[in-house]
């Protein structure tokens, strides 16, 4: 994600000087070869010379990444990040609560399930929402330069807190990945030769990188569990009315879940469409 | 699918005389508007009157459509279907084995979630596959000729028994259904409103049509049976290693999914293009 970042901040007429930095030496020649960013720095070096610097690792490394760059920032500067899951960001940020920088939550909502910079797209972000979890001790001044941040790569925000956050992103993002790639796992080869148009969308999100949602699934499997408890009762329920023949049983529900399908489908649309 | 199929196999330059048959007028009427149809008629006048006469019934309703045309077709007509499961309108199909004409059932590969005649369209076949499964009484001439018509339409057919596809169906198709419904069915209508583009192709197949797919669901319950439990023995491996921590186990498991989904995804693209 942080080349399509580094594409709409540089598109967002800003005038942002974009300072690259990633443990992958290929990535940053990409970047600089794409126009993304300006130069590249050791991490130390950017904390030291940025206004706001973004993370986009991989949730896993936010915890030593914060210590790293925490006796480095300079005052005043402000720290977000892009992860899936935000309450366990928040715990590690308040640790640094002394320093003279502040960390103000973030996930930006769009993404793709291709990884790296020759994906990297500056209209990633478009007409997309970026939710915001402040911290009680983040100022109405740093929320306010987060947001309008994501609002100038053409974001909507959205503010939440970090436990409303996880427990709707585990019923809406999580849980729908562990399923699609639970789907696919189970496939045998050539079940898969004779899938069609429905088995592709219904698995897409399960082409997304493995060390990266390992790390989500992991931080947020308390509300993962609760999510899944929902999702089995609807199942068993579903699964019920099969075996036992309850035609009206079963085509109700499946008409429920269309009619709300396609209903949401059409507000997405809309959204989309910037109305 | 009625629609698009009618006029696929106008836009195929076949010559056919299409007569359209459906228990909705409104829907003939539109049939006839797009000049999909060359006329409308009755039942059993359609049968009375037809070379091909191509079920795209519900698969509840094959039995009786079955025993109604079978008194009525030429001596020599060719009878198949679009239907999802294909061994119970085989084993309806046996009952007549005695008459003049030939049951050979067809399931086309292609679709859409939009039902209606005014989302017909000529191209929806098109480098998609057609799965035949020829009864053993089935004349190879006559299986032939039903290969030939899907081929006319710009599809592959590939020959496969009942069995074969009932099984393979309800791992990449029927489960894959019900999941998605069961996604949807169990969000609230706040976590929705935060749900983003993968969580849409995750469930667009679940605002198929209800009452088609109860049918279809109720129809192959014995496969689907063994298809959940499939899933559910690879999704327990996944939350043992979520619960557990396994980091390691979580990611290969993850990341093994993802590069199959790719790898598929590229197969079926270059299968789409015509390669």
């Amino acid at each position: 994600m942080g080349g399509s970042l580094a594409l709409a901040a540089r598109a967002s007429g800003a005038g942002w000087r974009i300072i690259g930095c990633d443990s992958d030496p290929r990535a940053i020649q990409k970047a600089m070869e794409i126009g993304a960013i300006d130069v590249d720095g050791e991490l130390n070096e950017v904390a030291a010379d940025s206004d706001l610097l973004i993370l986009c690792t991989p949730i896993g490394a936010f915890k030593s990444v914060l210590r790293t760059i925490s006796e480095k920032l300079k005052s005043g500067a402000i720290v977000t990040d892009v992860g899936s899951t935000k309450r366990s960001v928040t715990r590690s940020a308040e640790k640094f609560r002394s320093k003279s920088f502040e960390f103000v939550p973030s996930h930006p909502m769009a993404g793709s399930d291709k990884k790296g910079v020759e994906f990297a797209r500056a209209d990633l972000f478009r007409n997309r929402v970026c939710l915001i979890t402040p911290a009680s001790e983040n100022s109405p001044n740093s929320v306010k330069i987060v947001e309008q941040f994501w609002q100038s790569l053409g974001m909507k925000t959205v503010q939440l807190t970090p436990r409303e956050h996880d427990r709707i992103m585990a019923d809406v993002s999580h849980l729908p990945h562990l399923l699609a790639a639970a789907l696919v796992a189970m496939q045998t080869d050539s079940a898969l030769e004779f899938s069609g148009p429905g088995f592709l969308d219904t698995t897409r999100i399960a082409g997304g990188d493995g060390s990266l949602w390992r790390d989500i699934l992991i931080d947020n499997r308390d509300n993962l569990r609760r999510s899944l408890k929902k999702f089995r009762s609807e199942l068993d329920g579903a699964i019920a009315a099969i075996e036992s023949g309850d035609k009206q049983a079963l085509s109700d529900w499946l008409d429920r879940a269309a009619q709300r399908r396609k209903a949401l489908h059409q507000q997405k649309m809309r959204e989309v469409s910037g109305d």
